[in-house]
């Protein structure tokens, strides 16, 4: 056991640590100005575009790709770099190519796209001349779970007819969103988790229609793409446009939200380390009552426990990486879980508890601390609720042992 | 002792809810599409308007306003009025004239304002004429110590000159805000508690400036005048707009706070009310994982927690009320304290589960829970945050007691 | 609404406080060195019995008896004569003949008992001559499920004969003890809650063994007569020892349960109040670091969340009583529930802050603490675990409301 | 950094497994046995002597002592195997001689004693021939202020006389406990942190009385040596057993502190293990309201929340023990003091739910679980109680960050 990063671990955090101190942390003033100054326009901003040029220039493009698909970095190696992009998470995932959903979409058609696929989607992806989106969510159902799921995908030759409503589909606004991947049923009948497939659907097809956006917590995100309802309207697409097989749709959800998780957590982990280092400015600062905020029990204790969370759930976190490393994403589902379970929800507290330090700024855009905190709140519905995960994990911790069990 | 409320609650109950009922909950829509359709207008909107007549026709109008200044109500027959306005709290209050800050401006101004100064500015409010916007908070300091008040208010002949910046004066962005009541030192070397002022400068004057709106999450509140920043250079009102005497704004202040915590917290217990009311709604109707979510051991722990929390703060709210009408606001402190920090909290767990129950679609604009959870989580600043009233609460606690003390 | 207490209250609750200060708090060092002295005695110490006398002399003797079954006080008027009982819980409830089991067994017996059996067992036990004990938990099943009751009451002739293992039936190791009530089974095929009976049974008869003592949380409770396991070897009564009929066991044990758990949940909170004047009496003497505890910014947290949980549950636990009074335990049955979830483990968290502020101290005899700790975790489990309780209560929240339903 | 413990981790944690398995699960009846029988006896009883050979004969002998000092193990090495000693708590450290508080005054000899003291004391005590006691907490003052520390240490000519009373000194009932390491004040007048010494007394001293045993809840731990009070009334030592020079005590107590932490919460996470098997067990096994304990919502919310505080927390802990070993313990502090907070409350909440799980066998002695729920309790007071360490690392935590710092 070894917890020293390794040498390509430390020399990548170090430049990406320079990056967001030179480029990332000073341009989001820019950006809230640009985007002041166009509100109605879902875009990305020109600040974005600069940052993007920046990353490539400094090497630090697409380093969420793992290994095996031709990038440099283990999930553990890239683990701490998602934790840092994750203190600035309006600019610094996007400007990298590492934001959510496309490292998602990307990774997925790395893993089950058709050569034709990849060429046509992942390759301007990876270069970051279009965006994509995921539609899984819908509103009509409790889509977490999957057997719920009511969208069809209905084979017609050689087509496939898409019906359905989706929406939360982060990203879908931008209008530099091309390519939609939708998760369905093309076989409603069939077993639990042999019933859904996923299509690509590219944006601009025929009945595929962008209905409005949906706030977080009063945030429409439009300098992410916001959050798009969906409709599609029987949208026909080519049948060369299933990932993977019929019927794989369960099975390739699943296998890109281990990776996923990972980067959410650690990219929250970031947000915590952000909101702890404006803690730690403004209570040295700002003095109540006689003494510096610094120097008080209840916010000496705020920090103390801020600190403690972080620490043993960024390991937690590298530990389900390396698990994903060297054993596997099926193999690490325990940890998996509990990452997604315990991150967000810890993260949230520590930015409450600075929102309480900061008072009325807390709450307002003068600081980054409630757009953050909407985010944590959200992690804790995207990819399902936490309770579906914790029915899981709990079932699985009380399944009878053999003697031979890890634990 | 007695939990039965008496008639005249019985009969004002009854008619608020019908009010809510027949009038208010409808018009919910009505208001979103009316923002929405003019994005820009920080005026009341037409809907709210109509609400008002129809208030005023059912005789439900000012209800807020204590016995001893007129109104029919004790606090403690208002508080399941405020309770019920919580439903619908950005209708409700306003359509019977009993949103805050007017409220508390109003009450102040009945007890300490001049009779020229409340024939000019409490006969409007009362009639729903002109709004009123409250100036305590500063972005500088830690306004909740009173000590810290930067904002000069300085004697020159026959005028006050007034210089500060203010911030979060929630109204101040509705063209309808006349009336702002300005808490600023006019003796900055006096006694701690003695130094404070408040002072009357109508929104006009010239050297007022509105800078901004600040949102609270991602929520301007434009339909209720927003929260403000307002700039006051050189400032001059006349003499006579000081309310009460010199060095008397600490007390003032206080004697403000007691009942609009009572109206806060009611409120807030309305809100919760409501959500559990679409909690019971929602999962009744939703099904996951082969089952109603009302039948998940999760769901009904959740329902349990929510109930019982309510149920405490409720009855500790209403004698916090009943210790005001029958010994006084000063007598009742440690309670006013322990709702203030007890309340809000409560309510936003409550609807953190509502939230987490109702998926994405808790955290838009779909349902009201996270405008609703924005506004108990602003409540743990309003007035000081917790930790501020936690630090009395818990100094009373510990002074030795004498042997006739009351517990 | 009205939170005063009625003259009768007031004059009862100052008699038993001026009981308290004069007699038992005085008796407390006296009983554990009479304990020590005969660390292998299960009986009553001559101090109780002593102070038995004085409250006789004082007519503080049997108030928990409810008006209709001649006693003096209603619920409502009996509650804080409870909660004063529990601040000095090993002496003060026995001393007024108020602990349980015995209330409960005495109000069951005087609902639901036959003259004879009031004439032979209701009558000694309100003189305090003997004591009895309530055997329903069974080790071998989770018995806060009713159907589950392994016990068997068979009928043979004039008989009943009684085979089972009963455990946790406090008091039993007591050679008072005279009588034990039993549930059990006449019915095992019987609709679910038909198929239980209670019966008497004199804690001579043969087949009945006590088999030893089960502590809690190490401490045996042997001044009250210890938690026995009781083992039921064909054991023969008469029949006429049945309360009720056949059949009713569930139905009495429900409401045997209401009051209880009003009694038990108004002396936790007298132990938490005795809990809040250690910890004013310890803050305000010790220093640590420069400062008296009383001053530390923590410290003064946990005696705010304390009096604040205390005030509010207090309330509810008031509410619940006068339910009780006015319109029946059954209609109580939500706020039954809630009390009996939110007072134990409020009272629990209140006792871990006042341990941890004594230290070491706290954990030992030296202080009360962790002995009445111990106290309110078993509560948590006393009558059936919280859990069960949270299910119901969350079930009956989450029932679709008809348009007249209270809240 | 890398995850998997290495191969000779790997073999101890796999010996001293089967050690657990095959000797000292099975003897923990036969030491309950053994206790009842002889109920006044302080002694090991007879069951301890005979793991303690068999752990010799399986090369299971002080693998505490760290390598430095002779030990085969790191901290990291030797962390799993004290965790699962945890597992048996009142057997397998003491079995081993890994178990408090002589393993932290073995390693106290070990790095400050004199050749001569370490041969008069450390060698009996490493072979298990002779036990010791801790001599540091007192009753009039908070001695986790060490600057508050009563018992004088004065030197007379050739001579030091110690006079002072301490308490909850474990282990120093047992007659096997021959020598003490009293801390004193040898310089009251001195800087705060070099006021203190730390000397050797053997108990059998004239002048050493031992007072009494105090219980942690109702536990005397008597198997043990429970937890003394001790007077010291002119207790005369030669000047050479002073451990290290005068003024070096509140040092060698930092050294001390540090791996004791580790040993202590890797124990905790051991009591968790073994309290989560035992919910594994029941849960699989009982059923209530027609169904499994293990498929009801709550009890899998419950083991998905400890599996998840057991896996973040035992990383820190290694972590810990890692920095220990890397750049020493004086680096490793922040995360010390983290582990110290938050494992063992960690642990009582698992415990607690646990508890609540078994029901009254969960409270009583017929499962280790609230024996262990007193003993995580005890460990939040042990060595200063959590809100000492929450403050000093809340204080570390808001200190102003150089552009180096590690975060």
């Amino acid at each position: 056991m070894e917890f020293a990063p390794d040498a390509l671990t430390r020399a990548k955090t170090e430049a990406v640590r320079a990056f967001l101190d030179e480029c990332v942390i000073p341009a989001e003033p820019v950006l809230a100005a640009e985007v002041e100054a166009t509100p109605d326009d879902w875009s990305p901003r020109p600040v974005v575009r600069a940052l993007q040029r920046a990353a490539r220039e400094r090497g630090l493009w697409n380093l969420f790709l793992p290994g095996v698909h031709g990038g440099e970095l283990t999930n553990l190696q890239y683990a701490p770099v998602a934790e840092l992009s994750g203190r600035s998470p309006r600019l610094a995932p996007v400007a990298m190519n590492c934001a959510a959903p496309d490292t998602g979409n990307m990774e997925l058609l790395a893993q089950f796209g058709s050569p034709e696929q990849r060429a046509e989607w992942l390759e301007p992806l990876l270069e970051g001349r279009i965006r994509s989106a995921f539609c899984m969510t819908e509103p009509a159902v409790a889509s977490s779970d999957a057997s719920q799921i009511a969208t069809g995908i209905r084979r017609e030759g050689e087509q496939y007819v898409i019906n359905g409503r989706k929406w939360f589909a982060t990203g879908a606004m931008n209008p530099d969103c091309a390519i939609l991947i939708v998760m369905g049923k093309t076989d409603p009948e069939g077993p639990r988790h042999r019933q859904q497939s996923m299509i690509l659907v590219p944006r601009k097809t025929p009945g595929v229609t962008v209905v409005r956006s949906l706030p977080v917590f009063g945030y429409d995100d439009r300098d992410h793409g916001g959050h798009a309802e969906i409709l599609f309207e029987n949208v026909r697409v080519p049948a060369a446009n299933l990932i993977g097989e019929e019927g794989s749709g369960f099975a390739i959800a699943q296998a890109r939200l281990g990776p996923g998780r990972v980067h959410h957590c650690m990219r929250a982990i970031g947000m915590a380390e952000r909101a702890l280092d404006l803690v730690r400015e403004r209570a040295s600062e700002r003095t109540a009552f006689g003494g510096l905020l610094a120097d008080k029990g209840t916010v000496r204790t705020w920090a103390a426990e801020s600190r403690i969370e972080v620490e043993a759930l960024r390991l937690l976190v590298l530990k389900t990486a390396w698990l994903m490393d060297t054993v596997g994403n099926k193999q690490a589902m325990t940890e998996i879980q509990a990452i997604k379970i315990a991150v967000p929800r810890a993260v949230q507290r520590i930015l409450d508890r600075a929102i309480q330090l900061f008072g009325a700024a807390g709450l307002s855009h003068e600081q980054p601390l409630a757009e953050m905190f909407a985010a944590a709140r959200a992690m804790r519905l995207a990819d399902g609720p936490d309770e579906v995960h914790l029915a899981a994990l709990g079932k699985a911790e009380l399944r009878p042992r053999t003697p031979t069990a890890p634990h």
